[in-house]
């Protein structure tokens, strides 16, 4: 399919690149090149274009072509002629991402990393496994139980999200508070460097000190220094038992002192989550046979381990909170299932509470210091508040990572400026506060002029230096982290 | 104190600097400009100088000056000097390293951080401290003790070492098997760059995901990319009960097979270490007292936790050694207090065994995936029995990490050519394993030669670019990494 030559420059933002410098090399000279490459999984055809717009954000560019490779080889050839012609490209996962880090606001190409989703070796022995980027996460989980094992980091989105995804923003959720991040599970990564070479940035063993950490450096840096091919992932032991504790309370705030209480004691909970008393009711909403009559703000304590041990710290964190709370209980089994099911349905279905209005993912993953939690927590209610927008909180407590949902009527103007003033301000408390401005979501280009305050404008040069150094042409997906 | 010009040269292996290019700036004009910053903290004394000349290896280089920085402000001025005048600087801890990562082996400026070893800030509800790089472990552990917390790598050397050499060399221990390595723990590093400039790698949260991995990115740097001022360190509660199971094996070999039954029945010991047949005689020796009749390979697994599930996973480590053992048994309290400290000196006290030879440390700290530890075990048997080399084995077997240690009369060259090619052979043993050729001692200059082939050579240049970027002259810790 041909297309005319300047369609390529139809977005303004596009990168100076061989494209404009050298007008003979034009739209469907890139396509022939990158069909020869991957045959018909190449594609310049405007719906499909228009489907690889964006992620789960509102954030979107139109990419020029989007292309699904299938092997390393076909990554690396790709990558190379986008590095001899200066073509952006911006891999993609599942496009469950929530600050338009795969969204390719630059044009050139969406590279389409689904379709490698095999999962390589399942290796018991050495407790690892080697996968392909674009399995899914809960796949992985499917084919890890049988074993009595788990790959720990569960975003909320881990029935649909890849886990290439998940590397190239350090990706975590609610058991984070015990087992740590992506970034804790990364054993080895093979990545297509932005000139089309292959390096591996580790060996299949658990413990290494030789070289720099090129793994981690590739963690969470969004695709901005290499395309992630291929990992090998730490696995855990599945633990045998869990329980939950449901604490409510009057405030928010005091829900959160509650929780330092229960750090400050040496216990440390598989989750600790927070739903605010609009977010519980959002959560009744998305299953209403489940059994909560409570109201309140509340808390979702789970333990997990042995018998024992999970009945030892259920209970002392049942005392811990009895002080502060209306009311606290502990649950087991369906029940304890049916609620964590119905909090994983809890930022997708918070837009229920009002048809007309819909959430936007603005301002949604500060994260702070866990003992400015109740600090947070009121100056979002503060800001909310005064600027006159519906403001709910929930998310990963015990890390100091509050999730706050924003919603508006997008027709309204006037609501998107209040959204605008709502996120900036949550965003510099959570600065203010020594906190982050992204906890798990990832900077992309949603949170990108909030990053060199945040890491302080040394600190993000070297950040700069270290990608004109990986990638001196600026080809990986451009415009991101505000490189 | 004035010394010669020309004493700057004795170093053949000298990078190129300013003081060749431009004679006029000799070894005085710099000595009292670092006097200028320090005070008489600043020496050129030959005598001090000999005692900074290595870590605990072998491998030596002469400074030509000794400083000891008492904050930040003056490393910050002192590189700002290494900067302009192109000379090396390499910064030392406790110096308690094994592979010569803090000799300075170019010349140049030692720099002693242990005069900066303040604990600045223990944050109970945080769970975090803020350190000064100087700390020595044993003494961090020490004061969070009495709060339930701990800092949880544990080096053998811990009594002695410091947290800031411990983060450039990514240091660990028996406990990483189930707590990770010094990676894990770190939050936030204040970091003064080549230039003098200072910056700060994350912020006092959890978690994050905002910017590259700078934090991790420094950690088993070597020193090559900066010099770490402060640490925001992330503690653990102390585990309430400890057990340990002994299991005694006829052969290494069948040792790590049980290690490996273990490991795939999903449980996590806290520790899981290898002595074998030699290496249980020296234990003996540490220990005349220690109760252990019993002869064989040796394999401590350690669990921890509640009482409940201590109990349960002896139990079930127990019941899974015992097939393959010729005895088991599980030992707490006092016993268990002894066999470890026994433990931790046999390092040390393994040249006990024959006085007239001196243990080496090369190719002491290879590691390999745990399946492969059996494989491991055998190739280091038949490379001491073929090349006729005293070489016993322990280490952190739960991590593929063994300890070999090889031992030989100083005053033999014979034994000198035996050992390099002892040594040699173990580490190409460990790459042939898809191992590496140190797990938590580092690279420094002893094993510099292995990481290009370890690494590949595509990423090793990766590391290449990182260091240009952030080191264009090349003045922090030269000739390290093979940088």
């Amino acid at each position: 399919m041909q297309l005319p030559a300047n369609e390529i420059f139809d977005n303004p933002d596009c990168i100076k690149c061989a494209r404009c410098v050298e007008p003979r090399i034009i739209m469907n000279d890139i396509l022939q090149e990158l069909k020869s490459i991957v045959g018909e999984r190449a594609s310049a055809s405007p719906s499909e274009r228009c489907c690889y717009a964006s992620d789960a954000s509102q954030i979107a560019g139109l990419p020029d072509f989007v292309v699904r490779p299938m092997n390393t080889k076909e990554v690396s050839l790709i990558l190379r002629l986008c590095h001899d012609q200066i073509i952006p490209i911006t891999a993609r996962g599942a496009g469950t991402g929530l600050a338009g880090g795969c969204s390719p606001v630059k044009g050139g190409i969406v590279l389409d990393m689904s379709g490698m989703n095999r999962i390589l070796e399942i290796d018991i022995e050495n407790q690892l496994v080697i996968v392909e980027p674009g399995v899914v996460a809960e796949k992985l989980n499917s084919a890890l139980k049988p074993h009595g094992l788990f790959f720990p980091p569960d975003p909320g989105s881990m029935a649909m999200c890849t886990i290439g995804g998940m590397i190239s923003y350090n990706s975590s959720g609610m058991r984070s508070v015990k087992y740590g991040t992506v970034r804790n599970y990364v054993l080895d990564l093979e990545v297509v460097l932005a000139d089309g070479q292959v390096i591996h940035t580790g060996r299949k063993v658990l413990k290494s000190s030789a070289g720099y950490d090129l793994t981690r450096l590739f963690v969470g840096s969004e695709g901005t220094l290499g395309i992630i091919t291929r990992a090998g992932l730490k696995i855990a032991p599945l633990p045998k038992t869990r329980k939950l504790v449901l604490a409510f309370f009057d405030e928010a705030e005091t829900a959160g002192q509650a929780v330092i209480r229960v750090f400050s004691r040496g216990i440390t909970p598989s989750a600790c989550e927070i739903l605010d008393k609009t977010t519980l009711q959002v959560l009744k909403l998305c299953d209403p046979m489940l059994a909560i009559a409570e109201e309140g703000d509340l808390i979702l304590f789970e333990v997990d381990g042995t018998e024992g041990s999970t009945n030892e710290a259920a209970i002392q964190i049942f005392e811990t909170c009895q002080p502060l709370a209306r009311s606290v209980r502990i649950v087991t089994g369906q029940q304890m299932q049916d609620i964590w099911a119905a909090r994983r349905l809890v930022g997708a279905a918070i837009s229920r509470l009002d048809p007309k209005k819909t959430r936007i993912y603005m301002g949604e993953d500060v994260g702070v210091p866990i003992k400015k939690i109740p600090a947070l927590i009121k100056k979002v209610q503060q800001i909310a508040a005064k600027i006159d927008i519906p403001a709910m909180k929930y998310g990963h407590i015990g890390d100091g990572n509050l999730h706050v949902a924003l919603f508006i009527d997008v027709m309204d103007d006037e609501q998107w400026n209040k959204l605008f003033l709502a996120a900036d301000k949550i965003h510099r408390a959570a600065l203010e506060l020594g906190g982050t401005v992204s906890s798990e979501h990832g900077i992309g280009l949603a949170r990108a002029e909030y990053l060199p305050e945040q890491m302080g404008l040394e600190a993000f040069s070297v950040m700069q230096s270290i990608k004109n150094a990986l990638d001196p042409q600026g080809i990986l997906n451009p415009g991101k982290m505000g490189l």
